[in-house]
């Protein structure tokens, strides 16, 4: 992967850098800014991390997470460069309206619209973790037992721990180099997937309950008398809609979350081939070939019978 | 990870090895044996795999796992060289009253009693599939994409797919190796984790439904009501002890399967340092640190009560 010379010599000769990732960040998002800040930080420069959203709980292992902050209120942002990591458009990052000294893009995603001084796109990383090390690595600066960490959860959580079809050789040697750099694997596993509280478990039980399967689609859902019962809320449900895809013959998983009466927020997970971004934008949403999501409103009835034929008109599961 | 080189040229010297692996085998045992078996022939060399339980149906993706035979009665045993794999004597493959010609052992687990002629035993090794991999570089065969495959799954299974303490730099440079060599991460963790039947599933979730948690140890249950409602048998149950462990406070992960009236399967996970080998012998049973079984007779309360007192009496769980 080759990190484009102009990126390098605007981040060496530059000394403030805003470093804003999207709201409701996840591990790419933060492990890929704080590495970054650390970075830059070692080399003398002043960095700020912004998320909109504050770090979630379960994130709070990161090493450095702590310099992350969700107001820019006290700053003159005109001061500063602003280096948008892991989206492409400052509006993902609600940043929309503020204007920095100029902006650099470090994303893996597709181009939303053009944005930015100094762009740097690369929809085929497994993470935008990995273009930051490499970028780090260019930059002449050590990989610290601290950066290690942060890049190792952002490669293990947008690979599913090099369980995802996105995991190449490559984004396996550069775990291997995270590692022996300091990154512990167990640590980073633990904290990403056995710190769920017994309320979400309890959630997540109940979800499982409401179980249908109709055609190869997986129907699970959660009321918000369930999330009243449990005492949680709306991101103890995160990866709640990946679990029926355990089910062999199961090709789309649908999990409905209920917003308000008769509206449901809906996450789709599918399998291989089956592009669930073109089912959700059917209602208006949209996301990835392999998860997406959309709003329905509708009684919870009605809305599996509308998803349900919006899949089948698709044609996207074979008889 | 040095090959002992009077292992290697007793397998370039022989010509025919009756590979045997451990009675209810799991990936790296098949993985390693079929990969040892495969590079064995590309020298020339005549093979057998032997398991005394058949290859399970979702092992089945394994390329070569045909050739693995459930019985050796027709063969002139005396003509073979047994290579023992994935354990380290030979009653865990259920051929303890058989003689062959010699036995060499190739394994990562404690060395249970002096057995064989030639033994490699490394318990420090994440996977028997890392000790076969520079086994096979070793007799300068090339690592076929049909090796890879299965070496990647051995791997795959033994460390949790990247995720447990036996995680090394090393073991993801192999698998990067194997990758570059024809596995895929994606097909593998699929076939791993993505290939539960619906009852399967139906079964998981009515056990998940019997969670109760006292002082940090989770206990789930199924009885034999529950797999005749499911249409399910034991087998379906690998890997439910494994999930309670996703609640953070959860230190131990009990479950119990009836196997007949008033007599329960326990089997415990434990995480970090407790160590639940030491627990379940004090029932007669026996595993590794952080994986363990034995057999409880009493009724299900009793059982709980029973298993709990051993678990306080460890003082394992600190108050």
């Amino acid at each position: 992967m080759k990190v484009p010379p102009e990126l390098l010599s605007f981040l060496k000769e530059q000394d403030r850098f805003f470093i804003a990732t999207h709201i409701n960040p996840e591990g790419d998002a933060l492990g890929s800014s704080i590495a970054l800040s650390l970075a830059l930080e070692a080399m003398g420069k002043t960095t700020v991390v912004f998320d909109r959203d504050s770090v979630p709980e379960y994130y709070r292992f990161l090493p450095g997470h702590e310099r992350v902050i969700s107001s820019a209120s006290e700053l003159k942002i005109m001061d500063f460069n602003l280096a948008l990591l892991d989206c492409n458009v400052p509006e993902r990052a609600g940043i929309g309206g503020l204007h920095f000294r100029s902006a650099l893009v470090i994303d893996h995603h597709e181009t939303e619209k053009d944005f930015g001084d100094i762009k740097w796109i690369m929809p085929d990383a497994a993470a935008t973790g990995m273009m930051v090390f490499y970028l780090i690595r260019e930059l002449g600066m050590k990989i610290t037992k601290e950066i290690a960490v942060n890049l190792y959860a952002a490669l293990a959580i947008d690979t599913g721990t090099f369980r995802y079809a996105n995991t190449s050789a490559e984004v396996l040697k550069v775990a291997a180099e995270l590692m022996e750099a300091g990154a512990n694997p167990a640590f980073v596993a633990n904290n990403l997937y056995e710190t769920w509280s017994e309320k979400r478990f309890r959630l997540f039980i109940m979800a499982l309950n409401t179980l249908e399967i109709r055609e190869r689609v997986a129907f699970t859902s959660v009321t918000r008398n369930m999330f009243r019962e449990t005492a949680t809320s709306a991101e103890d449900t995160e990866n709640f809609s990946g679990f029926p895809r355990m089910i062999r013959d199961i090709r789309i998983s649908a999990f409905f979350r209920e917003t308000e009466k008769d509206e449901w927020k809906v996450s789709l997970r599918s399998k291989g081939d089956i592009n669930v971004a073109l089912i959700a934008s059917d209602f208006g949403g949209g996301g990835h070939r392999n998860a997406a999501g959309c709003i329905i409103k509708a009684p919870l009835k009605t809305a599996h019978e509308n998803l349900l034929r919006k899949i089948r008109e698709s044609g996207s599961i074979p008889k």
